[in-house]
């Protein structure tokens, strides 16, 4: 298995992107074969210090980084020579069999769309964050961002992808499925929620158990909670601030520590037919091994092949 | 001025309700006249025992209350002899100033729209939250639920209300709206959000400062954030949570404590010609002693005049 590293993406490129690699390296036994994308100047005197066994990595020299804050379409046109243009070339040429980075959000995901199909049957791919609980296990809610404007269908598809993303990486076996709304009965909610609710609950593929509110996100209620993309951003991105709350207040809490979304590494584009990671802009050395560490999880247990499965049986 | 309250209404009715009157006339010397709605058999010996100024206080009998749970336009139509049928009964016949009530929302907010006009121009009433700060403000978040869906039009007369609201009652000098999206930038978001943002930009009655995500809901980045009842419906549930996994796990911190939304009182319904306030059902003395305080400040302020001079000049 070979996993592509963009080492010029996030923040502290490259040097927190090596240490991910060197904790991978020394910690995990896989035969996960890196192929480290960035700039050899840069990298060889890191890799070197970092004594790596280099029958286990090899370096695919980039020339250009697309900035954290450049226009996505724009830059990936100008910029061939970029680790993340370089990342996706290999990727759609089978030299790579999943490709991560902590680079420029816009810019990944434009590369996945334009690079990377769609799996076929879904309407749009998603991305998701893991919801850490009270009593130690993770939820997942999707969509996080992407899809700011969804219709009911979306949401039933976003559906099945978390579900099998529960299922598979996660290890829930048949993972709840909650609606995210404003109201428990059925009948309550905006318009894209009451007209997804009858989807949900006709969808042979979940296990659909209601509407979830607000205060039960981080209760034990679901395990895969759907929403649109703007409400899905707004609730992380608030999630994330409590923790800067407790961060800053100096209280000491291991839930609230769980808090820290940047610890977890990335998240996978769900929904498309190659595994790509796309990590925190703040990503340090443990958020890029977990990202490596999940892009081998995604091709071990198939997901990719699980997903085809099921929009195949959908269509 | 004579403050109608409703003693059924509420878990904890109407012993908390009475401990919230004496609250009020124990601490607050003021002429308010409070109109005490509910059952004479069960408040008369409660009432007594609390030995209250008598003349502060007036007790009218209901014979009927309408359940928590029960269904708001059908209970209101079967039950006229209840609090909430009598509290609007005297709203609109000028027997009282304010109405005010923890009892069943939906029940309050039908008999608000049946009972009360909207002030001319208002094309949605709503209802807000206040949200803690750490540096020890309050923002205002609206709409958080009964405006499920909008129209960017809408979301521009909350940020009118939501300032006239924190300018006259919170005491902030020319408020800062900002609009909940998941972007920054002026282009960023849902339809919704992408359609509001040049009419908050025109709106020359608010002092708008742009985008606010959400992890800037709790800071000091805007006064006033607007967004529909899912999104703002959402935010306070989940906020709740966070308190109450604070509460659980007992992290002792001063502003988490500031989350507890119960103490805050009520909210009002911004946008009718009469003040109506609508309290938590679990809410206990200091709830209702808050909510008496919040009705008398609506109507020393004048705010209802001045949002009615505010859409006289906009329509």
């Amino acid at each position: 298995m070979r996993i592509g590293l963009d080492m010029m993406g996030g923040d502290f490129a490259p040097t927190e992107a090596v240490k991910g690699v060197k904790l991978f390296l020394d910690t995990v036994a896989s035969d996960v074969h890196l192929v480290l994308i960035g700039d050899e100047a840069q990298l060889t005197p890191l890799l070197s210090v970092a004594q790596l066994d280099q029958s286990r990595y090899s370096v695919v020299h980039s020339s250009q980084v697309i900035g954290m804050n450049e226009h996505p379409t724009k830059a990936l046109k100008e910029k061939p020579q970029s680790s993340i243009s370089i990342g996706f070339h290999l990727l759609k040429n089978e030299q790579i069999d999943a490709f991560i980075s902590a680079g420029n959000t816009g810019a990944m995901m434009v590369g996945t769309f334009y690079s990377i199909k769609a799996i076929e049957g879904v309407q749009r791919p998603t991305i998701s964050t893991l919801v850490p609980r009270e009593n130690g296990g993770y939820g997942l809610l999707l969509d996080v961002g992407i899809n700011a404007d969804c219709k009911p269908e979306n949401l039933s598809q976003f559906a099945i992808l978390g579900s099998l993303y529960s299922k598979h990486i996660l290890n829930i076996d048949n993972p709840r499925v909650g609606l995210l709304n404003i109201g428990e009965e059925e009948g309550k909610g905006n318009l894209l929620a009451m007209a997804t609710y009858p989807l949900l609950k006709e969808n042979k593929q979940v296990n659909f158990i209601g509407n979830i509110e607000g205060r039960d996100i981080f209760t034990d209620k679901a395990d895969v909670i759907v929403c649109e993309g703007f409400t899905g951003n707004v609730v992380l991105k608030m999630a994330e601030s409590f923790h800067e709350v407790a961060v800053r207040r100096n209280i000491q809490d291991e839930y609230l520590d769980k808090f820290n979304f940047e610890a977890y590494g990335g998240t996978p584009v769900l929904g498309v037919s190659k595994p790509v990671i796309i990590g925190h802009g703040i990503s340090q050395g443990l958020a890029f091994k977990n990202m490596i560490q999940l892009a081998k999880q995604i091709n071990e247990s198939k997901l990719l092949e699980k997903i085809k499965e099921s929009f195949t049986q959908s269509v």
